[in-house]
């Protein structure tokens, strides 16, 4: 987004090509490694901030090492896995993991004309969202030639160099290239070598303010947990929305500022095909492992007037508790207006409302954009029967 | 959108072609007269729900009543609106009024062919926008050849039997139709003869139950005025939105249930040609003129990833109080996304925050759907400096 250049205007100096090989949280230093010239140095500091971000899950899985073999975190990976299908020329593309980098490259693969697989080992995928609605991502893919194999837990990779299959529930799927993609986890090696307290989703516990177990060191992004307004409890969910506003708030304090980062409620997005799917809060089954008594209500409406030339189904699953009503969550499916409807739920979690809360927003209506009782109102009046 | 029959075989009894000539409301009856017969009766009642709606505007200006000049109201006006297009195939169309359905008439008349002009007596078109706002919507009126004509306050309609032209300002317009559209009152003959009160808008006065000042007497939709949240006064805002809300609350009370209407916070969106228009809460002249110190922030972003292959601009103002920053209100203009965004913003309305309340907010990130900052995240950060 920046070069060190421009940061220097502001009189901030970035190293780049240089790793932190080790934090002295006593003596207030970090031991640098030049990685072009190969020199180490110690820098002080008076304020750490910690941004190490997450990684690709690798688990010991044999042949993961194999050339063709691919996971997507960052640019250079995009790269590398364009380089491959530009020389490489693959005919089947197997992508073990079925989750949102799973499922959006499996739409880059038919794009590039490649025969895909997915392969998961729970009994959906997207498994942020409920079965039922998951179901719709799992039908747009077929629509669209993706083979979709669920409950296939991978075995292993088979090849020379280069993987040649895939070897999931017994079976063996031929391959050219893979995209290994079961899921990110913080990268906390730093964290831990410097003491840091890491919570019990395994990243680095921080407070409202980024603060993390020592007083002089915050972090932000996808090393930490973050509070999820909605359990009350820390999650684990690593995204850029999120680590831009912690960033925020880290710099704030670390520079002598005062802001706070009160949490999330668990909001995503992602489009696959022509289908654009959201979700925010927790899912029926998230809510159940919470051990909250939740209810839910499904409702198909269409996105706009019924009499517009351009009209599509919006499927809409609210959660909330019984009894009270709370909100919990809501995930939605669509051609389009799903992302920003599942916003509007996200404000009511926020808000702590209940679906008759919900129900009642003067929610905006032109035959376009929304029915006079929008979905996500009439998910709500369904909710309160 | 049901048919009598259709409400036959819920028990429920419905007069076509029948009109309420008066309501007495001591002997709880009405004098009914049939329409095709002329035949009158007097119909007892229990529970009255009194919904006249609302009816154009017609002050009394020259030539009103010339043939070629219509109002809006319903489906029957629309269809003596095509029928004058095919049958009289008129050249210039003169729109008078820029509101809601001034501009979509316009788009309505550029689409048959015809050359349109737009008279507003304001210094600007959509008069529950701000004139920086509204200025969006008359260039894009311009962009497809309707000719804008502001601060023309109409003094007459010439012709003979049919209108021929437009004086206003001193200027004339030819015409062979004109669209008289200069906003709606409420129907309110009817409560003002059973002596309801009306409330300071001229419009109805309710209670959260949607019931009058006669104790079985209830109304709603565009009889009615509604408790604004933001302002917390009586306002008259009559859509198809808050008539349905009101209209299922005056309907359960009326019918011995329980059931609350709280108001609204002035939601509205309008699509013109290419461009969505939305708004919710107070514009800043209308956040003035309640008396609030009102502050406002002007941003443009791209309503998504600005790498998208399709990404266009989103004008976002949001209108807040000095101070204590208060959300007021906000108004977004865009290719796509203005509308269900400013739902978002009306959910904090409805909670009452702060711009750092709205700031704080989760919302969905998708490329394909919004930037990582939303733009209303963003216009929220720039408000909060």
């Amino acid at each position: 987004m920046r070069t060190p250049e421009e940061f220097a205007r502001h009189d901030i100096r970035v190293f780049v090509h240089h790793e932190v090989l080790a934090v002295d949280p006593d003596a207030q230093t970090v031991r640098v490694r030049d990685t072009r010239s190969g020199r180490t140095f110690t820098q002080p500091w008076g304020a750490l901030v910690l941004t190490t971000g997450g990684q690709p899950s690798r688990p010991p899985i044999p042949g993961l090492n194999l050339a063709g073999i691919f996971t997507l975190r960052v640019p250079e990976d995009a790269l590398a896995i364009k380089r491959w299908l530009v020389e490489q020329r693959p005919r089947h593309g197997v992508i073990v993991g079925g989750g949102y980098i799973g499922v959006e490259m499996a739409e880059a693969l038919v794009a590039r004309g490649v025969h895909t697989t997915v392969v998961e080992m729970l009994p959906q995928l997207l498994p942020t969202f409920d079965a039922d609605m998951a179901a719709h991502v799992e039908k747009t893919l077929a629509n669209h030639g993706v083979e979709v194999r669920l409950e296939h837990r991978v075995e292993g990779f088979e090849g020379d160099n280069r993987v040649r299959a895939v070897v999931a529930a017994g079976r063996t799927f031929p391959a050219d290239m893979v995209i290994f993609s079961v899921g990110v986890r913080p990268a906390v090696t730093l964290a831990r070598q410097a003491g840091l307290t890491l919570g019990p989703t395994g990243a680095v516990a921080v407070d409202e303010r980024q603060r993390t177990s020592h007083p002089a060191i915050w972090a932000a992004g996808d090393v930490t947990e973050v509070h999820h307004l909605v359990t009350g409890q820390p999650a684990y969910i690593p995204l850029g929305t999120t680590a831009n506003k912690q960033g925020r708030v880290a710099g704030t304090n670390a520079a002598g500022g005062e802001a706070t980062f009160r949490g999330v409620v668990g909001t995503a997005a992602v489009q696959v095909f022509d289908v654009e799917v959201a979700r925010t809060g927790l899912s029926e089954r998230e809510a159940h492992a919470h051990g909250l008594q939740a209810a839910s209500v499904t409702i198909t409406a269409s996105a706009n007037a019924h009499y517009m030339p351009e009209h599509a189904p919006l499927h809409i699953k609210l959660v909330f508790e019984r009894g009270s009503r709370r909100l919990l969550g809501a995930q939605i499916v669509g051609r389009t207006g799903a992302a920003k409807r599942v916003d509007i739920v996200a404000a009511a979690l926020h808000a702590g409302w209940t679906t008759a809360e919900l129900a009642a927003l003067d929610l905006s209506y032109h035959p376009a954009v929304a029915p006079v009782w929008d979905p996500v109102l009439v998910a709500a009046n369904v909710a309160n029967r």
